[in-house]
């Protein structure tokens, strides 16, 4: 069994080994800049953690995980693009960097790449595993198209929200969780298993997310901080505080978020201010537990011996104590 | 064996039965839109041609063939947003019609979907398929991306353009032949016959489609009469004609080129003026002719009763004495 170190090592190591600088240099520049990132780099890992959990190889997991990650990467090139985005991991975007233009093809050709590494497996698993990896990459999409209409819809319902970070964030993830459970031969009740925690822990993940934006420390979160507020993002917190304030603040809040005139730092100043009043972060730490329990009972139903998930559980819990 | 008209119906049908209406709407709107047109359906057309000159099971492949018709519509979906094409196929262009947004992440979205169909076949089929696939995917990207370098090169070499556009567009072309040998189960060699035979004629093809966007009928072409002159484009047109000019014209050719003042009407006409002198057009003619003998020559190689061929035969006679 694997430790997370050694799979941190494993992920890094399959990275670093590829060649991402090739012809026309225009093009693979910007996907060589963007993969090598200090990222996290989840995704790949929870792969291999999956895969391990059910003891499977994991050097067959390797190159689908790295589908995971390349695909992961793509659609930050592209979401960069459509959110205007300047700052990722604290270096300019690839839009921003280079051009919108190269922006998209880059991101494009990362796509196929991520097809290209996820057939590098035992070819009985390759249909099973496009299966899955393409329907969330569907959905994916689908996540961000919501993300940019609620920008410009007057109101956006909590569950509407939820919805929305389910497809844009957890189906990520808990796909990436699914695939690894696929390359280690799980059964199908716990493929799915691994799947539902995935999705739960996603949600938990976002929600943090949410959070680390407006109350994380910009050098090492690499965004600028106050980002969503500053460019109307209707986040759980900005909604969960419009049903926490009363009807006066919930004017306020809502003039500040329809005005394109206010300068960015005074209007996220103010808007924290009218959060921190209603008391909305504890509510969403909350809310965030609740996922994070859910997932929980989601890993203990899986039949494999406590020990073996000690891995995934304690980076489970290091996600939600990082405070960038 | 199946007639041209009996594939292209099956093409059309299969097209017409897919949802692509699907929520959420403005993800969803454009790619109907944009798989809803009245174009030639070329590429899903070869790829069932080709099953069916190895009298391959045609039900099969059409899937596969959807699939080439998706990701050939995702690359015209993000090239128009690249190139700000404002009209496509007599229409208005994703990107002009909603905006750039809705186009990059509706193209990415087709390009998930045309995965999720390419695998809806016999499962032993789907590596291979995928893998070629991939393979193509990632080629078109480097086409598209050396032809928006050439924009602002001083000088491309007619091998560089040669090469970026069999990328471009002749590796499209090449594989949904060759996705339709695979699927019709045709033995290694005949399947890179097919391929190779798609090369030479997406080359012959794309040459055309040089020739018309200057010589075409603007009506019936659906784009605007020049745009490639317009845009700067270095295509074999232009580049030969340097080539043939003497050096007075080849300096008012470049410079013309290089001047962004000049009003486009203006600007085609003289450099069509400069190249109805040289004789271009009929070079051109000359080379697709060659592509042309090189393509019957694999198709030739290939062990199958000829009569089978007759249908590929009339198409690829059919690309070549359009007029639009």
């Amino acid at each position: 069994m694997f430790s997370l170190q050694d799979l941190q090592e494993k992920v890094n190591q399959l990275i670093s080994n590829q060649e991402f600088k090739r012809k026309p240099q225009r093009l693979y520049d910007p996907i060589a800049y963007t993969m090598n990132h200090g990222g996290k780099r989840l995704r790949p890992l929870l792969t291999l953690m999956a895969c391990d959990l059910f003891d499977g190889d994991v050097e067959k997991a390797l190159y689908p995980a790295l589908a995971l990650e390349v695909f992961h990467n793509f659609t930050l090139v592209h979401d960069d693009i459509m959110d205007k985005a300047p700052l990722r991991r604290g270096r300019e975007t690839v839009f921003k960097k280079w051009d919108s233009n190269i922006a998209i093809l880059s991101g494009d050709t990362m796509f196929a790449l991520a097809y290209q590494y996820a057939l590098r497996t035992d070819y009985q698993l390759v249909p099973k595993i496009l299966e899955v990896f393409s329907k969330a990459a569907i959905e994916v999409c689908e996540g961000q198209q919501l993300d940019m209409d609620f920008e410009s819809m007057p109101t956006v319902k909590i569950e509407e929200y939820l919805d929305m970070i389910r497809l844009k964030t957890a189906v990520l993830i808990a796909v990436s969780l699914q695939i690894g459970a696929i390359v280690g031969n799980a059964c199908e009740k716990d493929i799915e298993a691994m799947y539902n925690f995935g999705i739960q822990i996603g949600m938990a993940f976002q929600l943090k997310d949410d959070l680390l934006d407006l109350y994380g420390e910009q050098e090492q979160f690499g965004k600028i901080t106050g980002g969503d507020i500053a460019s109307n993002k209707k986040t759980y917190l900005f909604l969960k505080a419009l049903e926490l304030c009363d009807s006066e603040e919930r004017v306020v809040l809502n003039d500040l978020y329809n005005d394109s005139s206010i300068e960015s730092d005074i209007k996220i100043g103010k808007v924290k201010s009218i959060f921190d009043k209603t008391g909305v972060q504890a509510t969403v730490e909350l809310l965030m537990q609740d996922y994070y329990n859910k997932a929980i009972n989601c890993l203990e139903s899986i039949d494999v011996v406590k020990e073996r998930k000690s891995v995934l559980l304690d980076l489970s819990d290091s996600l939600f104590s990082r405070n960038y």
